[in-house]
């Protein structure tokens, strides 16, 4: 692999050494009923299981637990609705750092509490509420890291927030031995790349597959133009893909690594939902399900293969998890 | 280990080596969240991800593996309107066996469809519904048994049965290490009473403490009458749990090496299904939530010891799950 993306594997293995102790292993789990279905052999890397709920732990422990001493004692600000608000307020908190997390008004009211939980016991630490349609985020966070000297954590598009996030799939390939394909979400594209950049390393003729969303299909549309496509906030159930494009330094890394983007619809989301609720007893979120989704549901072939695929998330409120699970069965679900 | 209880632990390592490569190893998970509830260091152990979805599996495929050639051929019988079904038809098909499993007309429609399910494929197995307010299920299956030369496996009251239930406890402890204490839900006592055998050959020193619904305390009455006392079919939600009385194989054995039963309310079990959804991304089973509601519900305290807590199965119909978490939180969950 040529030096001139963001991250290489020696990135992924030093974050690796960085969660031991901190993050979970999480479980790798098969499904004879899954394999069925798929005419394939898939392993499932479970980072619903991960601490917080989701994969941006490790990302987002891997860069917090690399600050300085001046940085660390300022603290962290990141800017979220998501499960990366939760990630840095849980990492800053095991790190002993104040953490201001910047949350739209109306983010859900769990995700809200989820947070400060988080956060409690450091009294420095603080969710700060804006107004999406007046307020300027950027400019708000810019303000607030100059006044109180934060350091800014951005989601996805860091190389120590990649390289964690790529532990994920170093401890599938670990855990189920050779894979012939890996198939990731694609939000900004944290996931994947750093994925990929493991993957692809370890077992050189693997094939990555990404999957979005099929309202949000915006880095399917960067791959056909060979530049970054930016699109309106999808609709879409998969909340952790509601981004409008890729990062600077995810693009290059999913360009260079990645062998196709396919998308996948509400309904299907919804139906995986539910298999993995009903078959293999777990709580994954709709974008968690992306991934599988593409399988189960027919968007992806491959047949007779061994397929790594990451769950990526397990944070959904239980009343819509409920509704989700609990209604009517979506055609062809 | 005196010799006269149904089975050592000999059985059990036994069981283990029979099941190796059938049956899956379930993960061993812990929550944070759920050690600073109870002061305590849990072990889960998730048999919610064994095959079929409950950690019955383990008993059914250790004894159908047994079978003569004589009783493959003919095949097994089971009578059970819950997990123990779905554990038979599944072991009969993996070892190529016919089951005819003998259930309720008014079972659930989704454990008539999951256990016809796991028989698909053999034309000689077959559900058979009997009616249970006009029919004697026991005389019904006799004279099929007899008529078709089939082998009766029963739920919980056979050594094969309690020593396959028993490596859930033995792969605890060799995944979790020394354990204080291992917390099990009491049915019929299969689950617990081989759990204890392998739980006390390994750990002398450790403290077994069963669970029961608070409806259904006949294993709390029988030990402490001295004798086993039956009751009339208790109403909860824990439908594996809903035994009249435990069995004359399992019950020496908890007499003999489980310290305490407690009870908890079926209100505690939904609020321990939310924690489980919410906290840990688990469907667990209203019975698979019984031990964990001791701990994290207070009716058991045991702050500042490493505790076994098994997770007896997460088969719930997804309509009901869905009303439980999704439903309004209920007093003091």
């Amino acid at each position: 692999m040529s030096t001139d993306l963001a991250i290489r594997f020696d990135d992924v293995r030093g974050a690796a050494a960085q969660l031991a102790g901190h993050a979970h292993r999480t479980p790798v789990r098969t499904s004879r009923t899954a394999d069925e279905r798929c005419g394939a052999q898939l392993f499932f890397k479970c980072e619903n299981f991960q601490r917080m709920g989701a994969f941006k732990f490790r990302g987002a422990y891997n860069t917090l637990s690399r600050f300085t001493p001046e940085q660390k004692r300022r603290g962290v600000i990141a800017f979220s609705s998501g499960n990366h608000a939760q990630a840095v307020a849980l990492s800053a908190r095991d790190l002993g750092m104040p953490s201001v997390i910047v949350m739209p008004q109306d983010a859900p009211p769990a995700k809200l509490a989820a947070t400060r939980g988080y956060q409690q016991g450091d009294a420095r630490s603080e969710v700060i509420l804006y107004d999406r349609y007046r307020e300027d985020r950027e400019a708000l966070g810019a303000r607030l890291a100059e006044e109180r000297g934060l350091t800014l954590v951005p989601p996805f598009d860091h190389p120590q927030v990649m390289a964690g996030a790529g532990t994920a799939a170093l401890e599938l390939i670990e855990d189920a031995g050779p894979l012939d394909a890996l198939v990731v979400c694609v939000g900004g594209g944290g996931l994947i790349s750093g994925s990929a950049v493991a993957a692809c390393h370890l077992l050189p003729q693997i094939e990555v597959h990404g999957v979005e969303p099929e309202a949000g299909d915006d880095t399917r549309q960067s791959l056909a133009r060979g530049e970054i496509v930016r699109i309106e906030t999808p609709k879409t159930i998969a909340d952790g893909a509601q981004t409008q494009h890729s990062g600077r330094l995810t693009f290059p890394v999913i360009q260079r690594l990645v062998k196709s983007v396919v998308t996948v619809s509400d309904a299907q989301l919804v139906a995986t939902m539910r298999f993995f609720a009903e078959r293999m007893k777990m709580v994954v979120e709709p974008t968690g399900c992306l991934a599988a989704a593409a399988l189960l549901e027919g968007a992806l072939e491959l047949r007779g293969r061994r397929v790594g695929v990451i769950v990526s998330g397990g944070n959904v409120d239980l009343a819509a998890f409920a509704g989700f699970i609990g209604g009517a069965r979506p055609g062809g679900g």
